[in-house]
């Protein structure tokens, strides 16, 4: 039996939910990159302040949406996952996040391009509660749009200044196993939940 | 004894959440408006489209944020009270909405704008639910900026289209009646919680 070709990478894309450069969640999303499997071939999407507020006068002049829109959307179409790193503000999901879910959860040329998406869920915070209740309101919203949730394993990063070097890289051992378990298990996640179209039977079985 | 002079009129502001401009939301703060004692004077913030995505990094560079922020911010400092009305999209408040109050959550020159404000919550939906999951995530939101929502009564409008007319006007009794009893509530929930003032004993007593 010849051997088998290698299986193509599952295309993730990864989200920071607030716009700030330094952001602790962006860099637990790279550090999350760097510990997942390669498997996994993971994008950080980097044009989010290009999402303008939602308005649905503005889906009526163009149902595509607004340029920033259109490109977030035919991303997050064209990925076989979602991670989505949330920082907390005010006891939930940062508006700025809620915002891109709201388009992203409208009908479109491109369809409905959260329905039954695997999506992981996570976060970190400089204080000691880890976005908890932030990750309880995006479950909550991302199960409103259809995508599928990782239920388990769960990570809640408190104490960010702790973990990271002033580069923004992960020092902790414990961290990053934590990340390795969490990525792994994603991976496992995203394989269980696929539709069971051709390409995907192609993908697992090669 | 002289007659006591006439008590100023508390300064209530109202938002709608969402940027339609025919949405439903504006249209019951206005017929709230018109079922409103007469000791609330009611104004519709019209310019919530200029408040741009939250981002940490803007404020960095001027702590009194974007220019439709600072208009924003000084209109709720201003006001003695809040009205919010408010959609759902995807189970919760918009993130529109949400990145607003974002922003005035945060400390600026004008201080915390939110905190000890009395809010009141209300909101209408095109369909069965009266956005009944928008209005307990908003609650929990305003709860965390601090503001002192009113508990009750509560008001969700379901099947919207049935209580306005093509104009915009609201049509049903019941509807009228229970915007009234809703504002004449929230007139005595202003009262209620009201800081203990000079000028806000001013206010009650003539």
């Amino acid at each position: 039996m010849p051997p088998l070709p290698p299986t193509p990478a599952r295309r993730v894309l990864c989200l920071a939910g607030s716009l700030r450069r330094d952001s602790w969640n962006r860099r637990l999303l790279h550090a999350a990159i760097d510990q997942a499997p390669s498997t996994l071939a993971l994008t950080v999407y980097t044009d989010f302040a290009a999402v303008p507020l939602f308005d649905e006068d503005l889906e009526q002049l163009d149902p595509a949406g607004p340029v920033g829109v259109q490109a977030l959307r035919a991303a997050m179409a064209a990925a076989d996952g979602l991670v989505v790193a949330t920082p907390e503000y005010n006891h939930a999901l940062p508006g700025v996040l809620k915002n891109a879910l709201d388009w992203l959860s409208r009908e479109s040329p491109l369809g409905e391009v959260l329905v039954d998406k695997p999506v992981a869920v996570l976060g970190a915070s400089a204080g000691p509660w880890g976005t908890r209740l932030a990750q309880a309101s995006l479950r909550q919203v991302l199960h409103a749009c259809g995508a599928l949730v990782m239920p388990a394993p769960t990570l809640f990063m408190a104490n960010a200044a702790a973990h990271f070097d002033g580069h923004g890289t992960l020092t902790d051992d414990a961290g990053a196993q934590a990340l390795q378990r969490f990525m792994r298990a994603f991976e496992q996640w995203v394989e269980r939940v696929a539709p069971a179209t051709a390409a995907a039977s192609m993908r697992r079985h090669g």
